[in-house]
């Protein structure tokens, strides 16, 4: 990546200049023995009372009404791996700041120095009371599937695993419109998906729920079909939704005549020669970070007609920060226990519709168009 | 106490306008698309890879380095008694704003919905990488002994329950002016604790470090000694260190000639009475919140000759807030990761210290005075 050693050097010059990027504040003035009186004993006792009475109060006279968890146990970091929890902060910290600057949420990181699937459960479970929703982070697949599934069933507050549903929102935004550029139906598209992590999965998934029928993923060892013997079970459960025309055999099989790649895998998996291999008016999402499948010039010279990246340096960025803010700025404000597929889809169709005219360079919004995080929260109830 | 429905009435709204009282802000500037691959993807990654490689980087790059979580199950909520994490939640955000203002640390409330001790070792434990510091609060006895123990065994940043050596560090600070103003040798007091919970554990054992030998811990059911047949382990320990004339009875037979009453009990347990029974020139620490063992007027009326409480609207506040702000401050600037007696000790007699002529009505400082976090800190080293 161009100026990648530059970038670097500079960014952690700047984290070691503020000691990071996260800080707290107080909302209310503590000048005297006044205002101390209020916010701590005596007054907070009667705030405590109240509360213990009454426990849906929490939400308006604490922290919690406004707050969210960034809860990561380092385990898929970025492109990084898994890096342990410490590595992993600067990343959740990066994230409660957005949180902050985009949607005005008090986010707070939380590492973990445990990868054990039932104590990270127990551990959200426990620490639950404090925030008003979790944003799991960075999980690693298969645990990440369990560990939002029995969090969304066992919290009463909303449970977001955003490197799938974030990244969700987003691609189907993107889609949405890159469809409309081609001038093909949404619905007809044959999509081929490379990755079956997290972010494939549940790309899959939106889409299907969006219409989409043909849609093949495809991972280290080829296309997710039912002749797999080694799939571990979420890749079975896999088998089931997609690949209707039952296609087995290599990425090239799979690729032969698809209207859309999208990547969500690793870099430079993918070649101009795959490219012709497509249909006409192909479109081209090459997300992996911060290298992606394929660089955005060479598809574009190789025919993709619409091409994304997850970069901020070429046009149509398909980023998660396009939809995380919005979501939980929605769930926090309507009180929303949980994030449905109907909440996803009407973000990702109200974040499509933010483009009125959609062209090759711009399907997508940018993540500092003030509408984005209204528009999506909106979508949130 | 007067005006605590008026005083209740306005913290309760001052909460709900503010929703709490604590917030997070970004340190950095995020305007953006340059500066948001500097704090987030994909120049945090490089922060991240540098962290992996040397976990100690993690102080200076990440908000750990200045962080503290304040941690409580909600078990023994200032005078509340056990009122959940929810309720309790209210007065660690408060605590939390107190270190922002007062120590500008960056500390976070979390409440957990377990009180089982071997699971609150655990998540603390689970999310220390997260934090500079661990400040417990508000643990009910004899939980809160293990696991403060435990944790500062296993963990490798500080760990303070601040119910125990906040309160410790500020009330031997009082009684050393206390002592000064009566004209009585500090280590020759007669010291009545009343109260045999984290608090009056924890006095009860820095004024031991203090060279003070004659103490004697009177809990509801009298004084905490050998005959007693239904004394909780820790009690017993108190047996072997405390009660040195082995003294056995109720209260009175305790208070007799005794220099110093310490309440850390419950209000008005202590009376006029009992005041005449003591030596003369008594010192009279009545600080349960917000009601006290014994009014002041009523103990001044009495014969004590130097009275505090616990209470911002009479002279002599013996107040936590003292203290650990500046314990953590000195903990996270020094990189301390034990606070041990000596330096608790330390900070008591600095903060003694800052009233160069201590009379009756001044035997503490005012929290707001602004050397008291300085000179804790520089003694937390």
């Amino acid at each position: 990546m161009k100026n990648t050693n530059n970038l670097g050097a500079r960014a952690i010059a700047l984290h070691k200049k503020y000691q990071g990027k996260l800080k707290t504040a107080s909302k209310i003035p503590l000048r005297n023995m006044q205002d101390l009186s209020l916010i701590y004993t005596p007054g907070v006792g009667l705030v405590s009372s109240l509360i213990a009475k009454n426990k849906k109060l929490t939400r308006d006279l604490t922290f919690k009404g406004n707050s969210v968890a960034v809860v990561s146990d380092g385990s898929a970091v970025l492109g990084l791996g898994n890096i342990g929890p410490e590595a992993a902060l600067a990343v959740m910290e990066g994230k409660a700041v957005i949180f902050k600057e985009f949607a005005d949420i008090d986010a707070v990181p939380i590492v973990l120095n445990t990868q054990d699937q039932e104590k990270i459960i127990e551990i959200v479970k426990a620490i639950s009371p404090t925030f008003g929703g979790i944003n799991l982070e960075d999980f690693s697949a298969p645990r990440c599937f369990e560990i939002e599934n029995r969090l969304k069933k066992e919290l009463d507050i909303p449970v977001m695993h955003d490197d799938q549903h974030g990244t969700a929102i987003v691609t189907l935004a993107a889609l949405i419109n890159a469809a409309k550029v081609v001038k093909k139906k949404l619905t007809e598209l044959k999509v081929v998906i490379s990755g079956a992590g997290p972010a494939g999965v549940a790309v899959a998934k939106l889409l299907l729920n969006a219409g989409i029928k043909n849609i093949i993923i495809v991972d280290s060892k080829g296309i997710i079909s039912a002749k797999r013997p080694d799939l571990l079970p979420y890749k079975k459960e896999l088998v089931k939704i997609t690949n209707p025309k039952k296609l087995s055999g290599d990425f090239v099989k799979a690729i032969e005549n698809a209207d859309v790649f999208i990547g969500l895998s690793r870099p430079n998996v993918f070649f101009a020669s795959d490219i012709k291999k497509m249909a006409k008016s192909a479109i081209v999402f090459a997300m992996a970070n911060p290298i992606p499948e394929i660089m955005p010039d060479v598809a574009k010279a190789a025919g993709a007609a619409v091409v994304a990246t997850g970069r901020s340096d070429f046009p149509n960025q398909i980023n998660n920060s396009l939809a995380f803010p919005g979501v939980f700025r929605g769930a926090l404000d309507n009180q929303v226990r949980q994030i449905t597929d109907k909440m996803k889809m009407k973000a990702a169709y109200a974040l499509a519709e933010l483009i009125k005219k959609p062209s090759a360079q711009k399907i997508i919004p940018s993540i500092f168009d003030k509408r984005v995080v209204k528009i999506v929260a909106k979508s949130i109830k």
